[in-house]
């Protein structure tokens, strides 16, 4: 040991991600839903965050009401606690480049998610195959599972749940994905979900199923 | 139950706050930690974090290893996988509102790790009064504790861990907290560590006193 009369000697502990994940009985990663509004993301996400818990793994959510409204807020709401050159440099909107640093904020911080051992469920539209990829791309292999939560735009109008739809096709809403703005399917995801047709809780049984066979949380 | 022959019936789960932290065994909240380079924070959130882990605590350090990398990338870490413009417009660098945006995000990430049941330790030198008291107003009560990793800059200096006093005072780098730009203190902090006089495992115990007193963790 090196004697040093003016430091004190700084020991460096860290727990490591083996540890977090030994301590769990699981791995981390990321679950990234996507798919049409209304197709039942946040149901999915929800139904088999509940499921998870139930098992003893450690997860999170990240939906459009935790997200928008602290990470990833737009101007408005950015205004009045930093001030209008802030808000207008930072906030986010709707724009193809502001939809992109979006989802990069997403994806950054379910991988801190992942990194501390915990399955990270995103629902979000994500409807720009390229912004999911470059999610992809940022991740450790195997720790990004793309989940299409896939159902016929007719069916998304009809549940249509927040009335999004109707303003859209009222024009009250520009930009909307599947009306007037495109949704890219994923060309090769890990799961696809038929959510026209099937209860939240077997789709979730269906990532659950999908887990366990990668060895992401015990059989 | 409302019969409908067109949709499947959508029950909300979710997992609750209180759920995560009965589960966890106590609450979840954000250990911010502030001080000069040199101080001893990341030090410190690591021994924090081990203590806490060893303790069966549900733990993240947040630092600028792992937040600068992705969540926070400056434009040259976008460029590459973004391009040239949308590097520019969301790359965070080091004037004062790109330190307060960068801020703004930690505390946006910590607060979504408390939400979920989780003690989050930051580790950021985070030299402006307001920058801190924004991201305390942005919590609920409680949750943010600030502890301030007290140290003279003398003792910062000629500790120098990465080199970056000498860099700063042969104005390799500008604006440097402490040299030519000010670190302010904390006005009412709830801790503040004698880091100059004390080893790391000694200041970790004086957190975990704190968080058994306010009922964080069990006493």
């Amino acid at each position: 040991m090196v004697e040093n009369d003016t430091n004190v000697v700084w020991h460096e502990h860290s727990v490591s991600r083996d540890m977090r994940e030994a301590r769990h009985g699981h791995k981390g990663c990321v679950i990234w839903l996507t798919g049409l509004s209304g197709s039942g993301k946040s149901t999915v996400a929800n139904t088999l965050d509940h499921m998870l818990h139930n098992e003893g793994c450690q997860t999170v959510v990240l939906d459009g009401d935790n997200v928008r409204h602290g990470l990833n807020a737009g101007p408005a709401m950015l205004k009045d606690r930093h001030g209008e050159d802030f808000a207008s440099r930072f906030g986010l909107g709707f724009s193809a480049i502001d939809r992109e640093e979006n989802i990069r904020r997403i994806g950054a911080v379910a991988e801190l998610f992942a990194q501390t051992g915990i399955i990270a469920l995103t629902a979000f539209i994500s409807p720009y195959r390229a912004d999911r990829d470059k999610v992809r791309q940022a991740l450790n292999e195997g720790e990004f599972i793309e989940v299409f939560v896939d159902a016929p735009i007719e069916v998304c109008e009809q549940r249509d749940p927040k009335g999004l739809y109707k303003k859209a096709r009222a024009g009250e809403i520009k930009g909307f994905t599947g009306i007037d703005d495109p949704y890219e399917e994923p060309v090769s995801p890990e799961l696809v979900l038929s959510a026209a047709t099937k209860t939240p809780d077997v789709l979730a049984g269906e990532i659950i199923s999908y887990l366990k066979s990668q060895g992401i949380i015990p059989a």
